[in-house]
């Protein structure tokens, strides 16, 4: 498919660098490159070969925009499936906007976000999830979510979903084909061996579905609240992860006003620490009407550190509270932090260590000094045992995004209800709505079923120039 | 000439796009590109054709870094006059830096600034004067600045000087050789044609020289600085200029505190707004000891823009002051700029514009109303009309740069000296020493002399990747 209109956008970072490319694509990319562009020998555009590059200037009457590199990718051998012509010209703002308005002159529109790949899209050249991955692949800052992306960028998840739809086309097939047959009562698809195919896909949906609690927080950053006291060094510790002075640390108490939101990667895995702000407030709050409202703020997070002060007297009261937090958020992960540990003696780390053994999250407790930075490696190796790595590591599929968790999820309740009509000999004509149903939910996933609305909302993520 | 390191380095601007590319130079840079990319039609990189593009992946260990086209440039046919390699990435900072540091492994080492353009002049690709117009370039942010470092880089104030300098260089063996036969007290270069030449060199580097005055300007932005008492609507007229909430504007006096500085292309030219902070500070001290140390601050200014408001007693207090600081500096331009001028009734324009016209500056005043953004066109055309912008229209050579300006100065001497020897019948030995100092600085602009101190510091300037 060859769309009437050439659009144009930069590709490269906005700002100054040494090189920026612009990017064009569509029916007259080439001609409109042949009218603006002057080869230093001379050489036509139109005519030259695929995947080659040119040397020369950007020119319009007679007035020299840069000295530029050509690059020629000729349909259908391009990103988007169409002719698309690379301008490799001198970073500067000022010759970027300059020669993106000559374009503009010449016929082409700007590109919407994201609009190079709904075209690569629409061009067959990458199926919807792979277009997802793309977006992802250019957002992600660590390891995990980098091969996450890339393994769906090249079609690993896609291929897993296409096959099942593949199967369950098959048999679906069948059973409408008894349909046409109805009279005659026969079977053409074997019950036994779609009852397997039925459990399998359930199988490898539960799979996928259950891979999104790690796939959603690895894309995100997995999300850890800091709370304690005032003054108890939340600040001091944020520092002393991130290696930096980010937050503004004061001896004042509540110093922490503005929100501070900041990512963390361990061990290729991106941890992000969420808003801080307003501990003071809600701890005045526990204070007054009990521990409940505390941690309403804190819901967003995974993993809870609940740093204290390293007196006895402190942990005490500290047990009962996290006793409490416990009953109302059992799914949180939670690392009690004993700081100002520098200030403590032998005596006293194993007194405390004491107290904390009647507890049952004992393994959970760390001792650091946040001032002397003593104890933030124990933590974070501690942060990351709780990622399961594992399921990365076998590099199998995981999904981390919403939209496909949503569509899986259907297509889950569609097959079950399937294998229950089956069960209960459910009349083939009633079945083969639900499977057209599971088949319509796998299709969304991939773009094989897709609307307008659907792919607006998935390109006006992209950035412009993609 | 092939350095023994390759060099590599994110060619694009930091941070996240689209696509990223990363240039590899040197002897190894093809070698490597096929150590770690994989071309999907398995083609080996290091046999194709130079100016060709790639399509597959990077790989390290069957670990996929990522999708890439790979550009393949071969020596003598590239920028830097090496092999290089451009590998055009998925835009995430993170890729970009798993991607170098990959190529850092296989035995690239990071590039230095400049290192790139510093190659390419040592390969003869450019010579000094055009690879110092490319940081320009990238550098420019207004059609002036641009156009003058194009014509620069495309080598037009190189062939300026080089001419001469071959002219020069000719007589100058002419004389050296009458050296030899100096017994014989023979005339080997023609006197009347030296004199014509040398005034021709006088007449054409007095124009270059002169030249630095707006190409300077033109390259750095004209200095502009906006004075007057508090409160008289200095952040509101800067605001208007700039047609954005740039300065925070508020009732109180005094209000500007921090460094305030912006620029305002028009017609073309950069206009920079310098630091207006502090203003009030300074009318206090006007006011106690006088307007001398007030302009102490505006030295830096080539425009004042003078804001009074627009009562009489005002104006008239104004003029004294004006006149004081055409004493001082004779060559600022100043321009009066009356505001509120929504306030005043005819009458009283005309009765301010009477007073005003016992100055010989009434040409520059300008009535305004800054809160409403009257006047605001008439005061961007007073702004330009200051600049000589026929030099521009014409096409001619200008300089920018200071340490062209400063051997320019150098070389006038030098050929001032050659012309008084020539008049008062030096010997041509002694004469020969001038001409080859006057030599030795044009060969400085164009780099034909040069040496490693001149280099470092002219390509550390340079952004990395250039």
């Amino acid at each position: 498919m060859m769309f009437n209109e050439t659009i144009v956008a930069l590709a490269t970072p906005s700002g100054a660098g040494a090189v920026a490319i612009i990017r064009m694509s569509g029916k007259n990319a080439i001609t409109i490159a042949s009218e603006v562009f002057q080869s230093v020998s001379n050489k036509d555009v139109t005519q030259q070969k695929t995947h080659t590059i040119h040397l020369g200037t950007i020119v319009e009457d007679h007035k020299i925009y840069d000295q530029v590199l050509v690059s020629i990718f000729k349909n259908p051998n391009s990103y988007t499936g169409e002719d698309v012509i690379e301008i490799s010209c001198h970073g500067s703002t000022f010759i970027q906007q300059q020669i993106i308005q000559l374009l503009l002159r010449k016929g082409c529109r700007m590109a919407q976000a994201g609009e190079f790949t709904l075209r690569a899209f629409l061009n067959g050249k990458l199926d919807l999830s792979q277009a997802e991955a793309v977006a992802d692949l250019i957002s992600s800052d660590n390891e995990a979510s980098h091969q996450i992306a890339m393994q769906q960028m090249r079609g690993g998840f896609s291929n897993e979903i296409s096959k099942l739809r593949e199967e369950l086309l098959n048999f679906a097939s069948l059973i409408e084909l008894e349909l046409d047959f109805a009279e005659e009562d026969v079977e053409f698809a074997d019950r036994t061996q779609f009852t397997e195919l039925l459990n399998r896909i359930e199988f490898v949906l539960k799979r996928l579905i259950d891979s999104f609690s790690i796939g959603n927080v690895i894309k995100n950053g997995i999300p850890v609240a800091i709370v304690g006291e005032p003054n108890v060094g939340k600040s001091t510790l944020l520092n002393a992860l991130l290696n930096e002075e980010r937050a503004i640390v004061s001896e004042i108490a509540g110093t922490t006003r503005d929100t501070i939101e900041d990512e963390l990667v361990i061990g290729g895995i991106g941890f992000r620490f969420i808003d801080t702000a307003g501990i003071r407030e809600t701890i005045d709050v526990v204070e007054s009407i009990g521990i409940k409202k505390t941690f309403e703020k804190i819901e967003q997070a995974q993993v809870v550190l609940y740093l204290v002060e390293s007196r006895k007297s402190k942990v005490e009261s500290l047990i009962l509270q996290i006793e409490e937090l416990k009953k109302i958020h059992p799914e949180k992960t939670i690392i009690v932090i004993i700081n100002k540990v520098d200030m403590l003696s032998e005596n006293e780390i194993s007194e405390i260590s004491n107290t904390l053994s009647t507890l049952d999250f004992r393994l959970s407790t760390i001792f650091i000094s946040a001032k002397n930075k003593e104890g933030i490696d124990k933590l974070k190796n501690k942060l990351l045992s709780f990622v399961d790595t594992g399921t990365l590591r076998n590099n199998e599929t995981i999904i981390t995004n919403t939209r496909h968790y949503d569509s899986l999820l259907k297509s889950l309740e569609e097959i079950q209800k399937v294998k229950f009509g089956l069960n209960s000999n459910l009349p083939s004509d009633l079945m083969a709505i639900d499977i057209r149903q599971a088949l319509y939910y796998f299709g969304e996933i991939t773009g094989e079923v897709t609307n307008d609305e659907l792919l607006g909302n998935i390109f006006a993520n992209f950035c412009i120039g993609k």
